[in-house]
């Protein structure tokens, strides 16, 4: 019996295929370290928990299939401070940036569209294009250059009468990297030249360090509505399992026909999106607590980075992750290698090879990506791991 | 800019249409009876919200995207006493019905590949295959024949080497029939012959009265691999707003294939599942006791509508539904009248026109879909509504 290409297509979440490895590491009484996941180990508000204790209807009913007006009305605050003016009919909530994504794209794509996206980037990304059946189009960007964007004529040059869009994360997931404005301009300048949408996704927008200036594309006033918003609490809040997030446009036509979209999935948890509109605008300090922890954090592995012979790394400047070049053949092999035949004082790390966030092949070979949301303890503890595994790897015959 | 043709071909929630007008008659002091909504009034379990309560963790993850082990744990259980057999490897958690639908129509469907319905049917069914990229092929049923199937040739000349699958839901949304054993023993003999899946959508499973008997395909023992079950608790639980569902089958491999497109948007509500899981399997009493108030509400609105000249209706086996032919030329344009024009002694009802259940233009045009999952009081003062507004609308100059 059939099964649709559309799926056949897809990949595996390349990061949870190491699980059932890290597993079997774990039963052997091995301490393993994960520093390959976007999961924070950061506390969720209280302000959630109120606001879900606070829910005392006795009918868990559909709400709207745009979202609850005290959660967009919260984001529309929030958004404020952000000198981003949105207004009700611009905003939908959905679950998560993950269907944000994913209906951005349907909207705007039918099958065999183009997408462009700088890579490396967030391994969904491919999902969501596949599930859309659009086609991805990469374009490279480098560690040597910070994963900084190529020139403008690298980018126009992937152009067809096929590409509708170009989609980035900002600050970047796997690298960590910020865009500057001359950056955004160019894209912005790309979008309007070969008249594409863009979808921005912020999800990472609150976690900036070392005073970098943040731009995002709903200051770019003049071509608004090229420009589609893609946001969630899940990182921001520590909240992921909420799955809470939202698609912005200043394009209350393209909202409209996403619209469609959320009504034919009724709406997004009912309860949950009573406990964000909690959440949301009670938080500064929390904010900023989350962000001195981040950096420190950062700070750290990248102090332990730079000491260890051959690796190739920038300090992100946002997000938590780097991504990070290793004196290795192989970190797909090296990734396994750590969970079923390494071991440092019972310790061992679990790493996201980056070949999963390229959608050219025979790229990020020998990349990983290191995400440093978990506690200092484990990534000082997975830092030491990884100086010491990589020297016995490349000692060993192979 | 481009917008998708995708969105473009999707229709707005038909039902959702008449909500401003609603807003308006209310506006000025009239009491507007909701006949046309899915969203019962029946209280949520206990059971739910203590759940709910009991969920301690400090920071809400990210869950499996198969979903967490102890919901799809009761779920088991729970079909153990339907005698269904299902493990832990064929059940994935979604995003309420909704999700499991779409999800199941992506995994088997490539753009242009056709599904085959019995119309009239649940409306979002043209909206998932619409997001799929697939295309609906119906073929009808008719209130005369009480929207029981039709014979098996008028069903396979439909049938093309595009055809995947044919989605039904049984008991039916909008009404209310129940699929004999026949019947469904005729569609399981079609897909072997034809190399067809069948999605089983089985959301008002539990609401079945007067001892009709009630068969799953997934009692269909020799064609299991061909079956994708839909469910949710949304309905069995008057839980909608929880957006708990599962995809369930016996073919493992496809599973297998539609936990990618899981994976792609990560989880579901972790809460919300935590919730779900203390729900299911404590509560056979609360099963009678909701069938118990669906039986007599749909016997009073069944002996109501029965007394009005003209119409049309079969008492409906199952759901909480009834499809009904009115003695007016337009139900459109009379749904909107009711709300616009008409009041009987200050009161008002919003009907749902069946034109929105038919693929086939033209079709439905003098059908309602009634509702009797509200209380009792609304649907006697809605039907006496009903009654008068029939005579008054049929008694214009036009
Ligand atoms: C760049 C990026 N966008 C979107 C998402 C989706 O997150 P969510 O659906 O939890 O909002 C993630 C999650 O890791 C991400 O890294
Ligand atoms: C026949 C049918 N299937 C599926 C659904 C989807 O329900 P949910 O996504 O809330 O489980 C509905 C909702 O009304 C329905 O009537």
């Amino acid at each position: 019996m059939k099964i649709s290409n559309r799926v056949l297509d897809m990949n595996f979440s390349p990061i949870r295929k190491l699980v059932p490895l890290a597993h079997n590491a774990e039963k052997k009484g091995i301490k393993v370290y994960s520093l390959n996941i976007g999961q924070p180990n950061v506390v969720t508000p209280d302000a959630f928990f109120e606001g879900l204790a606070k829910y005392d209807e006795k009918i868990v009913k559909y709400s709207d299939s745009q979202g609850i007006d005290i959660l967009i009305d919260s984001f529309i605050k929030s958004y404020k401070k952000w000198d981003i003016e949105l207004s009700k009919d611009e905003i939908l909530i959905t679950h998560g940036g993950s269907e944000a994504i994913l209906f951005a794209l349907m909207a705007i794509c039918d099958p065999g569209d183009e997408v462009l996206i700088p890579e490396p980037f967030y391994s969904n990304y491919n999902s969501f294009a596949k599930i859309a059946c659009a086609k991805v189009v990469p374009f490279l960007t480098t560690i040597e250059n910070g994963f900084h964007l190529p020139p403008k004529e690298e980018i126009v040059k992937k152009i067809t009468d096929k590409t509708r869009c170009i989609l980035i994360s900002n600050p970047v997931n796997p690298t960590g990297t910020i865009y500057t404005y001359d950056e955004l301009k160019m894209l912005a300048e790309i979008a309007q030249e070969y008249d594409l949408y863009i979808i921005s996704d912020e999800v990472y927008r609150q976690f900036v360090y070392d005073n970098i200036a943040y731009t995002s594309f709903m200051y770019m006033h003049d071509m608004l509505d090229r420009i589609i918003l893609v946001d969630s609490i899940s990182k921001h809040y520590s909240a992921c399992g909420a799955r809470i997030g939202l698609v912005a446009s200043k394009n209350t036509k393209l909202i409209k026909h996403i619209l469609k979209l959320c009504q034919s999935r009724l709406c997004v948890s009912t309860i949950e999106q009573c406990a964000a509109a909690n959440l949301i605008n009670t938080l500064d300090s929390y904010i900023e607590d989350v962000n001195t922890k981040y950096k420190s954090r950062r700070n750290l592995m990248y102090d332990y980075l730079k000491r260890i012979p051959g690796v190739v790394c920038d300090k992100p400047g946002g997000a938590f992750y780097m991504l990070v070049k290793l004196p290795v053949d192989n970190t797909e092999k090296f990734a396994e290698w750590l969970l079923t035949d390494y071991s440092y004082d019972n310790m061992t790390i679990m790493i996201a090879p980056a070949s999963g966030f390229y959608a050219t092949e025979d790229l990020g070979k020998n990349e990983v990506r290191l995400s440093f949301c978990t506690n200092i303890e484990d990534i000082e503890n997975g830092m030491i791991v990884l100086t010491h595994a990589i020297e016995a790897y490349n000692s060993l015959e192979k």
